[in-house]
C-alpha cells in the first residue's frame, strides 16, 4: 500500500498504539479521585503535559488537552469571542481556512460579530497591508493557518504577528495542524494561541492540544469539573494523552532526521509531476515539503482516485473534512484558480516514512491512470 | 485491589481495550476519506452507530458521538440554548447536578439566560408541582439527571416528562452518566437528549454518546468538516467509538445478569454500614443498586481514604470532578444533610464485578479505620 493522504490523518506509530494501551491497562483511575490512584494517574498526565511543554518550548500551565484539532479551533475562536466581546466584536481570519475555523466564524457571524475573510494571493499568503488596514480598535482576534491543508501555502506568521501586535490588542490564534514538524515555527511572542491535532502527527484520533498563553482567558466552551486550568472541564483522556506525548516526540525527532528527504521528495514529485502535460501544479511555490496539489482539467478527481486505488495507492481531493461537499475547493478559488481546475485538484500529502521509491510507483500509475481516462473520456 | 469507585470511573474491559487497539492498527483512515481505505473506516463507525442504537432502541442517526459526558451534557444544554434562544430563555434544572451540567448553567446565566434551579427534597427528587409552577412559554429547556453520581438518588423521568410536555414546548435533557444498565431507562417519548459516557461502562476516556431525538436541532459547539449530522465535527474517533460499540454490548449484557447480585450487595453494605454506630446514611432509600454515600461526623473524608487505601481499597468523598474543593457538596446540602455531615461524606461506587467478598473485606477494614482515626483524633 502506497498512502499519500497523510494531511487527512497519519498512521499512528505502533509505540504510540502500546502507550495507549499500556495506560488503559494499568492506569484507569480517574486522575481527579483523590486516592492513591488516582494520584498516580494524575502523575502521568502532569509528565506528559511536561514532556509536551518542553517539545514545543513553552510552559507545562500553557498545554490544554482537546478531543482534536477541530475542538483546539473552535475553543480557541469560539472561546475568544464569547470571552471578550465586551472589547469589540470584530474578528480576522482568511479565506483559506480549515472548516473548524471557517465554520466556527460563520456561527459568531449568525450570533452579531463582525468577520472580515483576508483574501491571499497566488501565493496563498494575505497581504500586509490588507491586515493591517482590517485591523481595528474592535478587532479581538485575528486566526490564520501556518499550512495550508490543500495546498501547503505558508502563512509569514511572525511577521503578521509583529502588525497585529502593533497595530491592536487582539489574540492571534495559529491553526498549526499541518505545520507542526513540517515547517518550523517556535512560537513567536506575538503568537496567543496555537492549535494541533494528534493524528496528523502519527498519534490518536479523538486527541488535539491548544497552545494558550498564560493569561490569556477563553470562555470554555465544555465546562464542569475545572480540569485544565476551568478552560476545558471533562475526565482526561488519560491514555490519549500519554499517548500523544510519545507521538510528539517521536514525531519531532523524525522531522529532524527527515526533513531533507521529505524536500528532496517534494521536488522530485513536482518535477515530474510538472512534466506531465495533462497537469498543472496548483501549490504555490514556497510551500510546506509534504502537501502537492495539482489539476488534471477535466478528469474527475474521484475517477482519478479510484483508479489509482486499484494500484493500492491512496490520494485525495482536498481536506478530508470537506471531500463529500460538491462546491469547488474554497482554498483553490481564493487562490484564483479558475473553476474547471479548482473542480479537478488531487492532494498528494507524504509523511516522513514515505519513500523516493513510492513516489516513483506513483507517478508510472498515475501517467497510466491519466492515460487511460483520457481515452475512456474522449479527452 | 478493591475499587469502590466506580462511579468515578470503571476499569475498561480487555476487550474494548484490544478492539481499540486492533482498530487504531488496521483502520487509520479518515472516514471522510474518498478512497477505499476512507471507505473501509466509515463502515466500521456506521457498524458501531447501529450496534449502540439498537442497544439503545434509539435509530442509528440519533447516535452523536462525543468526547465523554462532560461534552454530551455541554453540547445538550448550550447547544439548545443557543439554536432556541429566539423562543425564549428560560432554562429549568436542579440543584442536584453533575458540574459540567451546572457550570454551563452558570455560563448562560451570565450570557443573559434565566435559569430556574428546582430544589429537591430529602430523596433527592424535584417535586412535580415545583416543576410544573417553573415552566413558562420562555422555557425552551429541562435538564434533570436520572441517577445522581454522589447518593444514588432516582429523578421519575418518566412522570416529569409528562409534565413537561403537557405544559410547555421545552426540550427533555437526561444525564444519564450514572443510570445506564443500573436503573432502566428505556428512553421515553418525551426526553429528546440523553447523555452517556463510556469510561463509565467500562469504555474508555475521552468518548461519550448524545443520544439526540430526530429533528431536534442543537447548535453545534464544535463547527466544522460536518461530521455526526453537523452537530459536532471533528475526525472521528473511529478506535474509540469501535470500543465505545464494544464496551455497551458487554456493559449491558452484564448488567442482565448481575443487577440481583448488585441489589444484594447493596442492602448488605447499607445494612451493616447501619449498624455502625458512627455512620450516617446519606443516599436515599429508593436508590440506583450502586452508589452508597454515607458521613461520619467528625472524621475528615480525606483521612478516611487514605487509611482506606493503604488497605488497597479505593472510595471517594464525592464527585471526581468536584474532589478538589474544599466546599461541602451541593448534592448533599440540596437534600437537607447538615454542613457536618456534608463535609464528612464517603461515596462507595460498585460495579457488576464487585463481590461480596469485597464488601465483607471493605466493611472490616472501615470498622478498624473508624476506631483507629476516632483515638487519634479524640472523637
Amino acid at each position: 500500500m502506497i498512502y499519500l493522504d497523510n494531511s487527512a490523518t497519519t498512521q499512528p506509530y505502533d509505540e504510540v498504539i502500546e502507550a495507549f494501551r499500556k495506560t488503559a491497562l494499568d492506569y484507569y483511575a480517574n486522575p481527579s479521585s483523590l486516592h492513591r490512584k488516582g494520584g498516580e494517574v494524575e502523575r502521568l498526565v502532569r509528565q506528559a503535559r511536561g514532556s509536551i511543554a518542553s517539545l514545543l518550548q513553552i510552559d507545562s500551565d500553557e498545554v490544554v488537552f482537546t478531543s482534536g484539532g477541530t475542538e483546539s479551533n473552535n475553543l480557541a475562536i469560539k472561546g475568544t469571542a464569547f470571552e471578550h466581546m465586551n472589547r469589540g466584536k470584530h474578528l480576522i481570519t482568511s479565506q483559506i481556512e480549515h472548516a473548524s475555523c471557517m465554520e466556527s466564524f460563520r456561527q459568531l457571524e449568525k450570533m452579531g460579530f463582525n468577520v472580515t475573510y483576508l483574501p491571499v494571493g497566488s501565493d496563498g499568503q494575505v497581504s500586509k497591508s490588507d491586515l493591517a488596514e482590517a485591523l481595528t480598535k474592535d478587532t479581538i482576534l485575528v486566526s490564520l493557518m501556518h499550512v495550508n491543508n490543500e495546498v501547503g501555502s505558508i502563512q509569514p506568521i511572525k511577521e503578521l504577528g509583529t502588525i497585529i501586535k502593533e497595530n491592536s490588542r487582539a489574540l492571534f490564534h495559529i491553526d498549526d495542524v499541518q505545520g507542526i514538524g513540517k515547517v518550523s515555527l517556535p512560537i513567536p511572542d506575538t503568537v496567543d494561541l496555537v492549535s494541533y491535532s494528534a493524528h496528523k502527527f502519527h498519534g490518536l484520533k479523538g486527541n488535539g492540544l491548544l497552545y494558550k498563553r498564560r493569561n490569556v482567558s477563553l470562555f470554555p466552551l465544555l465546562s464542569g469539573g475545572g480540569q485544565e486550568k476551568e478552560v476545558r472541564s471533562g475526565t482526561e483522556n488519560v491514555p490519549g494523552i500519554v499517548a500523544t506525548a510519545k507521538a510528539l516526540r517521536l514525531y519531532l525527532q523524525q522531522s529532524q532526521s527527515n526533513s531533507e528527504k521529505l524536500h528532496h521528495l517534494k521536488s522530485k514529485l513536482q518535477n515530474e509531476l510538472g512534466a506531465i502535460n495533462e497537469v498543472v501544479i496548483n501549490t504555490p511555490r514556497n510551500s510546506a515539503p509534504h502537501i502537492t496539489n495539482f489539476s488534471i482539467p477535466g478528469i474527475k478527481p474521484e475517477v482519478l482516485i479510484h483508479a489509482l486505488e486499484e494500484k493500492d495507492i491512496f490520494v485525495s481531493t482536498r481536506s478530508a473534512c470537506s471531500s463529500k461537499t460538491a462546491e469547488p475547493s474554497h482554498v483553490l478559488t481564493a487562490l484564483g484558480v479558475s473553476n474547471a481546475r479548482a473542480r479537478s485538484a488531487i492532494r498528494i500529502s507524504l509523511s516522513f516514512q514515505s519513500t523516493e521509491k513510492e513516489i516513483e510507483v506513483f507517478l508510472v500509475e498515475l501517467k497510466k491512470a491519466i492515460h487511460k481516462l483520457k481515452q475512456v473520456m474522449r479527452y
